[in-house]
């Protein structure tokens, strides 16, 4: 089967690889919508490190092939949304707390398209532990909107959750890429005040409004800390969803003494957070640094797709680069490389 | 001065009182807006017991006449909104947990407006820890937006979040007056997906889809636990904003497993809560039950300006019946106990 | 092989059946330690309805004896500790929250012994989904202390969670047989302070004291809710582990406004949860009530070992009745049935 | 009246100043039993800025003088136990979450005694809403037990809170001094398993196991971190509550994805948080840092008392270096300062 990745650091292209095999647990799909996230080519410029001839894409809607023994709630030709992180349920440590990091096993264990095995940008695509992890594709949600569930939409709203937001609480949202713009509507939707999204694109800015920011800072008129303090003060939360962890330090001189600051960011691997004692009161501030990777499983993602259906917000309307056809997850894929100022997310729909 | 209250049991009417006299913590003010509220007729009709020659009201903006020598905070000519339970924040209890009881002095002991002393129905009323109880009117928002978070939209969003609301939770709300409208749009700022309001009137039923239902049902078609799991099951939470404890019953029939009942509504002295073992899973389903009072205080009121500021909610739409001028209390009153069936919630505006 | 059980209903005995096949998930294991429970013996007597041919037990210790394809972690001849509720880890309901009720199931679903298949008072018996539910038995881990984990303990404990006990918090348990006892246990290593016991059995009041209880009031020496108002009055929550429905009347008697009524009993089908709303504050006292089945899968088990070995609790003090021999488990079933004064637990070592 | 305290930095001494004036909901009183603190010897040598003439002293047992108008609990004669921090609970912030920094003030606002009025080393102190912040002495908790309270438990115990343990974790506790080993003693308290102490010193590793330390690491045996993988990998939580912000980086390697990380340190102003990003899990770790200061007001202390007496943690066994007389004091922090290698902790008891 062909399907497109890296061939090497800095080579992107398509690949020949074998159909994967399943397990009694384990599901073979066809991709029928995909979207590049820029974690895919990333990890193409050797940002997770030496890679080659791997197939790359971890963002889809699918169509059932093949499953295994033990399945019972899919069969083939059933339509189903594939979450990103995909945990193998029968490891233990994942019984506890909310966390869906595996945690004797160090962190993103779960993220196996990236991480372990090949992605979504193929002919076809495993999924383990099928029945735990994939949803139905329901008739009422756009594939759009569902597609942004899978990684998007769980990603930002996760930066919400991490920052334990109350009703009325004002809220930083570092970045108003696709992760942040949905940060800013996990916000809204967990009952936040002021919203202040940090960003430049106007697109961005507009939707970043339309998803609940109430206020858009920024960098190229001028520092965007003193221009949130100049706005009200010190806040009661960050969530930081691009940039580099200078953005850490930042969020810590925005953030009131008992806030949180959150982020759902991958940082590089040559980076270290670094911030002087005094922003975190010496120690005494109360103010609680969280960090987290998207939660996987289909519970969270039914979960999701329950706010689409209720109309609350529409993930879908960021994906404004659209293609067609399985062949055109190269241009996607060299859109979201080469992210021209425009562009918030692109779309490949694919039929077989 | 004058009052309107209960002269008696049953017998409402015009009181005379001294103007109430402050300590150094308090404060002195004159109402500019109220509003009646169920509880006020209850009272009046002998549902909390016998009470006689009492001033009513307990939702009011006020403007301040007074203030005692340790007040910082305000001075005589400012606009505030009074919570309608204002704790005595000197008591050790009330350092404890997000609960507004303090808990060894009983239920409710913060309620002092209905509970201890003459309400807001008044050419003059007393607060009591005036600096930790007040919040300055913000002049961007309405004064019937304001006028609700005082005890509608407070005890409706703490129904909300008694429920334990995640993303994408299922959610039955008991009752669309103004309470129950309030927990709907309170469901929704939590990120519920679909929102099902059990109710009749017909322009409750608009308000509700407008705040955040997804959904209407209505005991006049037929038995509302089937209505409710025809449209799709069980639900993560039920929030009970009206009726008797008969609805308790029905909640529980209608929770899965793990999920929430609570209610925020206030039982009648002769009622008991009573259903069968087995709606509890016997003993093991995981379901809680949660009750709770309004929560008092300045951070709370601030919290809920904040959210009407980021334009997420208008709690004032419920205000469709309005009255100008001190006198009209006595019909606002009258018109709250005779609940026309195109009531929401009265207004009164009062200029001095 | 042979089994004990119930051939009817009030007809304990011993059952011919095969033996149990397995999945690729799954282990076959032989019990080495056994204790049986009281809701054993109530099954027995009909308690959860007409039964016949069924093997009981549901607490273990086993050596397994053949494992799945997919099994990893668990090969013959491992002994291993078998959690009495032991969920269908691919089931995505149960990714949500703490809870181990799959909550589109129904409550108790996952306990599977007692419930859906035969237990474990057998020559062999079944495990599902074998690595995320089996734990290997630590070597430094008492056999009694680890049998006491699958049940007993992970009950009691619950209890203590449900309650939500803050450093300091007073406590109240009701009942202190095995699971009281570990629930005062739980309390004590969740840092409340005061924590009173009710019950009667002097060896069982002595051993209270030892796991952390201050006081013990007995149902002998008068109305025991005056008992304990009189000793400090109302207190933080009660834990329910033990008695009828009647208990939660008797607790929120005696449960500050804030607090928590937990219960971790099994009501049986005939009961009615009863009270006056007023013990409720009329709805307004911001008491939850919380009710729980003891939580399963192996990381629960993994961390309660961990506190035995940390030597802060040894939950085999309560086995106070031993017996040894396969064919000893009908007199453990009878004693158990029977309940003389002096017993707390039975216990059955076997060799095979 | 005379105190003690730093005439400038680096000069210790007395110091003779007007007795303070109180308020209508204040209280004066005398020092009877006082514990010089790290914090105190840390500020006399300048580093909390530059001061002078400031009356040091922040952990004491007092007797009541004279109380404000206000004050209603209390009246002179009282023997008190009074927190560090006494927080001004008319301020609205203070009505949020759990911490009680005011969060619009800054951190440490609360903390009055070293922040901005005259401490407790003084003929004469002044507590501000005395009502809400002192707890009368209990006549069966020894004066010792009740001056570690004052800010050593509660800090110690509120290192325990941040790191979110559950029954059964694995925790490291950096640093073994008083606020080291009240945080063991807290961890125990709340159901950890293995609980792993990091410090030199015999008598407080002693001391250490005794309160529930289950292992003791020495920097003297090897790098920290390698020891503690060694006994068991990754663990759940670490508390610190001593040495520099390198701790924190040491404390990232050793905390599994999901956990903890919670200070209770006080850095000082010239050091920064700096740690690797990958130590994070590049952002995706899910480990929380948590920081903050000892939580203030009478409720707290009230909730540390009933620990006390329910016998679960003698912190009075802390005081190994005991002082007679008000002038006495001198000696006291000159032993705190100087640290001889059998300190752990001195107090002055005090008749007048």
């Amino acid at each position: 089967m062909r399907g497109y990745g890296m061939i090497e650091v800095n080579k992107p292209g398509w690949i020949e690889k074998e159909v994967p095999a399943i397990g009694p647990l384990d599901a073979l799909l066809r991709p029928i919508a995909v979207a590049p996230c820029s974690s895919d080519t990333h990890a193409m410029h050797g940002g997770s490190g030496p890679k080659e001839n791997l197939i790359l894409g971890h963002e889809a809607i699918g169509e059932v092939v093949e499953v295994g023994e033990l399945v019972t709630r899919f069969k083939p030709g059933d339509r189903v949304v594939v979450p990103c992180n995909t945990p193998d349920w029968e490891v233990p440590n994942l019984q506890r707390r909310d966390s869906n990091n595996a945690h004797d096993l160090g962190p993103m264990k779960s993220f196996k398209f990236l991480g372990s095995k090949d992605g979504i940008f193929a002919e076809f695509f495993h999924v383990n532990n099928a029945d735990a992890n994939l949803v139905m594709l329901p008739e009422d949600v756009p594939i759009e909107d569902a597609l942004m569930t899978v990684d998007m939409m769980s990603t930002g709203f996760y930066g919400a959750e991490l920052a334990n937001i109350q009703f009325g609480d004002s809220i930083v949202v570092f970045g108003i890429g696709p992760v942040g713009l949905m940060a800013i509507a996990g916000a809204a939707l967990r009952g936040a005040g002021r919203i202040i999204g940090i960003g430049t694109r106007p697109n961005c800015a507009e939707l970043a409004r339309e998803y609940g920011a109430t206020d858009i800072v920024s960098y190229k008129e001028g520092d965007v800390v003193e221009q949130i303090l100049a706005l009200g003060g010190q806040v009661d939360a960050c969530i930081i969803a691009g940039g580099t962890t200078q953005s850490i330090t930042q969020a810590l001189s925005l953030t009131k003494p008992g806030g949180t600051v959150s982020t759902i960011n991958f940082y590089d691997v040559s980076e270290s957070v670094s911030f002087p004692a005094y922003l975190w009161g010496l120690g005494m501030s109360d103010v609680s640094l969280k960090c987290g990777f998207c939660p996987g499983g289909a519970y969270r993602i039914e979960r999701l797709l329950n706010v689409i259906r209720a109309g609350r917000v529409h993930p879908g309307k960021m994906l404004n680069y659209s293609f067609e056809g399985f062949d055109k997850i190269e241009d996607a894929f060299k859109v979201m490389d080469e992210k021209p100022r425009d562009l918030i997310k692109p779309i490949v729909h694919i039929t077989w």
